[in-house]
């Protein structure tokens, strides 16, 4: 952590990839809006001309801690997130240089998520004693929510990274939901600790190892779990966790499909269905991602969220307020100082 | 197969392990009477005395094509798979046996799937040309169903294995629902060729070479695709199938409880759901495993299916004419066709 940012925590502004996203300025500007409302200061970094224009809509916008930072390039949803080595003026490279230099608190994108990444991994670094950084997400559970990682970051891992992982999600659970001790659950194919693939037997071992040092180990969880929330914490490889969270958004999309398909179904229904509607939309959104506002990637040296390429106004909020909440709770020195790094 | 399956097919009864399953005797037994009422010849293979006592509880049973085979013992849900090889007198082992001696034309059983898969194994052995058999089962999905394999089977896994699967699962596709040319999807983290984890990249390389001859290659699909019903097969391996079907059931559950919350949340909301109730339990059909009966061991010389433990009577009975289906359509001997053992 630089001076600046050690004096001022609150007042140091969230850089916000304004560009980025399926839906470009508008969403990220009404989100920055949103959130420079609730007391966070936002940099809307993109195209100025642009972003004034989006700006505009919003009168008074001009009194709030909002700022407009130049950036021409903007790394498109279909392409390659290798670009961001070479393009260095990019909107998510302008953010993160923020942050490394200490002028922004933390960079947040609704963009290109491998952009980001490549982006964060390299301005940053990686924490001392982390081998590789993980896309830490939040899914919707019974009794609240289930902290699951790695959402889609590492493909092929290593038994040490995944322990590594569930101290990250430890530390980040105590600093952004006050979760004293939150449960750690490995998944697996069946709750015996003999069960799953050889990896995960593996990790079992280190994670059992860890308990009571820096996690709260709970066991194996399977599938299931996730929304029974059977821990505050699931810990999984990339490739498992990426499929995991793609198909619960697609199961909930086309049970949601299905349950209006039945509402129209009959004349009674369809009255039931008015009746019902305002009861149901609560259910939509405590299944919406956005709820939950953007993932972070975890074990890189600076704050870095990536939300949904289709995030809403709303979406971008959260993410910003989550990320100046990260900042104000010193994340980064507290997951550095339980890795045993001291400055 | 032998003689007396080819000269009479339908005649050979399905051998069902009566006593397996969370509830024992009786869902079994109202399941084999359901589907011999179908036309189904089923052996129900357990303890005589409660069988019978089971089936008296059913008039006219006596005159259906039901007939009770003794067996003393039955693995139970928490006991270990491996004992399949010590307690031969086991039900299960029982079933797998008559299906090897050719009295049974199927081995159905609700009970401990690893330890039915272990009797399978055992007995039966592997179709020549298959490395590892795997679990196939079918999920709910836009427009139909889609079928996922490997469900559980084998946790750790090589590329041949799941090219195989790909094969073995469209060859069922085409007995069991008269599809001529089933598409069949990898699941991966991205739906461009080089996506994936270094098992799934190897494993696309030997699906593309096999399009077109014994399958029909979609490409990667990811999580999401498997709701949405992108391709009619999804192959991965048994960690992440594992993880995908009970995820998937697990979320269901969820949000089937969160509904009836929201439903009745308020007089109004509790008035509309009485309108759409009808209209919502068909949904919950259409989400309910027991529509689709069971899953198949696929891959060993012998037909073998693995219901839900909490498997109801119509599971039982979709399982039971499910089995004697691919018995009808030759399953067996088409599979080995396929993988070019002649006989």
């Amino acid at each position: 952590m630089n001076a600046e940012a050690a004096l001022s925590p609150k007042g140091l502004p969230i850089a916000l990839d304004a560009a980025g996203g399926d839906f470009g300025a508008p969403p990220n500007v009404e989100g920055a809006v949103l959130a420079a409302r609730a007391g966070v200061s936002v940099l809307l970094v993109g195209n100025p001309v642009a972003l004034h224009a989006e700006l505009g809509k919003y009168p008074g916008s001009g009194a709030l801690p909002l700022e407009v930072v130049h950036a021409d390039d903007v790394i498109g949803m279909d392409e390659h997130a290798s670009d961001v080595r070479s393009r260095t003026g990019a909107s998510i490279n302008v953010c993160t240089r923020m942050v490394k230099e200490g002028r922004a608190a933390a960079a947040v994108s609704m963009g290109h998520s491998g952009a980001t990444m490549a982006s964060a991994l390299l301005t940053f670094g990686r924490i001392k004693g982390v081998d590789r950084p993980a896309i830490l997400t939040h899914m919707p559970a019974r009794g609240g929510m289930t902290t699951l990682l790695d959402a889609g970051a590492n493909a092929d891992v290593k038994a040490t990274y995944m322990a590594q992982w569930a101290r990250l999600a430890t530390v980040y659970l105590k600093v952004l939901e006050d979760q004293e001790n939150p449960t750690v659950g490995l998944l697996s194919i069946g709750e015996e600790d003999h069960k799953g693939s050889a990896l995960v037997i593996e990790t079992h071992a280190l994670l059992r190892e860890l308990h009571g040092q820096g996690i709260n180990f709970h066991g194996n969880v399977e599938g299931r779990d996730i929304f029974l929330g059977t821990t505050d914490i699931v810990v999984t490889d990339g490739f498992t966790g990426n499929v995991v969270l793609k198909l619960a958004e697609g199961e909930a999309k086309v049970m949601f499909g299905w349950i209006k398909e039945a509402l129209n179904s009959s004349v009674k229904s369809k009255l039931g269905g008015l009746l019902v509607r305002t009861s149901l939309r609560g259910l939509a959104e405590r299944m919406d991602p956005s709820t939950y506002g953007a993932s972070i990637l975890i074990g890189v040296k600076g704050l870095a969220f990536i939300g949904h390429g289709s995030a809403n106004a709303t979406a971008v909020k959260n993410a910003l307020l989550r990320a100046a909440r990260a900042h104000e709770g010193k994340l980064l020195p507290r997951l550095e100082a339980a890795f045993g790094e001291t400055k």
